[in-house]
């Protein structure tokens, strides 16, 4: 498809020249913030491992660098994306200078303590660091969809801010590293309970020869409006204080033992119901029976304490 | 609070004269639902174990009939909301005769088998009934908060659908007695799989000092997009066809096994995560690692199978 043409070979060299952003990582995701920055104008200088990844991009008018380290000092502010830490440790153990008061970007995927760690090492390199979390696919980033949370250095977020909106809709969540990660993981885990929890819907429904598109509505309801509780409860949870204005932990131990054994005598699978019912037996063992559902946050979180 | 009145009394003999609608059973929400059908100007006649509970109602003008039997005589339709089935049989087991064409509208949460047997026995006696499930409180009855959902008898819902309006937003969902005690319990799993895996990211975010209130705005945009992509999930079940336009369930078992392990290093309650994982591993173990997430549904229904 592409092939080396002079525009391309003149770039080849040129990353001393200043561009506005450096991308490191050209993987679908690297390249299509690379493409968004492109898009929204700026001069881009990319780098990446295998090389001919660049060649679209380049042929764009981005320049490629010939390391990690001449593509980071070719802009004040480079964003990485890599597969994980390990590929990103790989990819900047040849970084033997000073970083020089440059911003890293990093959106690779990865646990809180490892964007603290990087965080760590790029302080003594000279560089700050945003740590990000992207919640997108690669087809929406540069639009408002792409939500990519942020957290580290409040003055290069700052600072970005132009920038990184060009790559999507770009949160700010504070100044621990770790916080992007977090949020992101927490995220994935209310999406998966809310998929898993349908599908249960959907397979008792089945045993009465109900689509799943006739149930869908009904469950879109209720997700709703139980997303609407949220926020009453929070308070609760962050009053650590759980006097039921709807139901108690006891009566929906009921609801979730009707829960197992319709799905049980149904043949459905009761793992979740069970999994639910554990929990809620666990909080009145603690002595919660008479205390509202938030009040199993202290079966979940280390060191909480329901009063 | 209240004592016997001459207008009490003089009700008291009174079954025998037609009204609208009876109510049997005046527990906290049997006297709501009374209440409601009052408030909307219908005739009413109520029964109640305990006779005393009564009062409130038979003083706005309510009728109290001596048994069961007179009770759903009374009326065209029959309100019936007791603790559970066996009250139920309880109560019924005095009426011996026939219920000549009555409907029962039975609002007693149970198993959709318990459902569908009473609409047999009640068949046998001559009625029609309509199963239903009140996904409220009592404070809400008689607003459309109140979400009532019926199956059963089209034609008794047709008729008496003005009525059942007074109670809620009342829903017919098929004819099918046992529909609406399955869509009960398949809303409630939805209900505790937002709850319970809103808890999992408030347990997450705490180990970095955030409070629950700043995680939930984000929880619940979570939330919403996910419940945004039910629709296309439900028709890829309905169609029994997980082409995956987003991501493959190898691709989630990914994500879910970074969730598992953060949670773990963060001292936080990895059960949730950990069902996430098997039922995930399970669907790779039959051969769905390149499907979409709803392939999982093979994983949970008796007899489905994802193609
Ligand atoms: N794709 C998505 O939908 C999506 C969504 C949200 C987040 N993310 C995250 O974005 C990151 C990148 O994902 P992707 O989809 O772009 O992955 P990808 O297409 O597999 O690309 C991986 C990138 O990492 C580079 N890399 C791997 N090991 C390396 C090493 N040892 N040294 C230097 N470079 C190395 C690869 O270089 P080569 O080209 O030389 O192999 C390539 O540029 C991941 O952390 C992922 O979790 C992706
Ligand atoms: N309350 C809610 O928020 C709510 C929400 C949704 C659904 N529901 C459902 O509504 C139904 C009633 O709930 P509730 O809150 O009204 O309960 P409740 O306040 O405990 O009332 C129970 C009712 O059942 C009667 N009863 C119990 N055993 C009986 C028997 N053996 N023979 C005759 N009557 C008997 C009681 O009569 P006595 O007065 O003589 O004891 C009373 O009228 C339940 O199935 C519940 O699951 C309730």
């Amino acid at each position: 498809m592409t092939h080396h043409t002079s525009t391309q070979t003149s770039t080849e060299t040129s990353s001393a020249t200043g561009t506005d952003v450096t991308v490191i990582g050209l993987g679908l995701m690297g390249r299509a913030l690379a493409d968004a920055v492109l898009t929204a104008g700026h001069r881009v200088t990319v780098w990446n491992r295998t090389a001919a990844k660049a060649e679209g991009l380049v042929s764009r008018g981005a320049r490629l660098a010939d390391s990690v380290e001449s593509a980071v000092l070719a802009s004040p502010v480079s964003i990485v994306c890599v597969s994980d830490y390990a590929s990103l440790q790989q990819a900047f153990a040849s970084v033997s200078g000073d970083l020089d008061g440059r911003v890293l970007v990093n959106l690779t995927s990865g646990d809180p303590e490892q964007a603290r760690e990087l965080a760590r090492w790029a302080d003594q390199a000279g560089a700050h660091t945003l740590d990000g979390a992207i919640m997108a696919v690669p087809s929406t980033i540069g639009t408002a969809d792409a939500i990519i949370l942020l957290s580290g250095s409040g003055t290069a977020f700052e600072t970005h801010q132009p920038l990184l909106a060009a790559l999507g809709d770009a949160t700010f969540l504070g100044d621990d590293h770790g916080l992007a990660a977090l949020y992101d993981v927490a995220g994935l885990s209310v999406m998966w309970g809310v998929l898993n929890a349908w599908l249960q819907g959907v397979a008792l429904l089945s045993t009465a020869g109900v689509d799943a598109s006739a149930f869908t509505p009904f469950a879109a309801q209720v997700a709703q409006e139980t997303v609407g509780w949220l926020p009453g409860y929070a308070d609760q949870v962050d009053r650590g204080s759980f006097t039921p204005d709807d139901a108690t932990i006891a009566t929906h131990a009921g609801g979730i033992a009707h829960l197992v054994r319709v799905s049980e005598e149904l043949g459905v699978d009761a793992e979740l119901p069970r999994l639910f019912g554990s929990v809620a037996a666990r909080a009145i063992a603690a002595g919660h029976a008479d205390r509202s559902y938030p009040a199993l946050i202290e079966q979940l979180a280390p060191g909480s304490r329901a009063s």
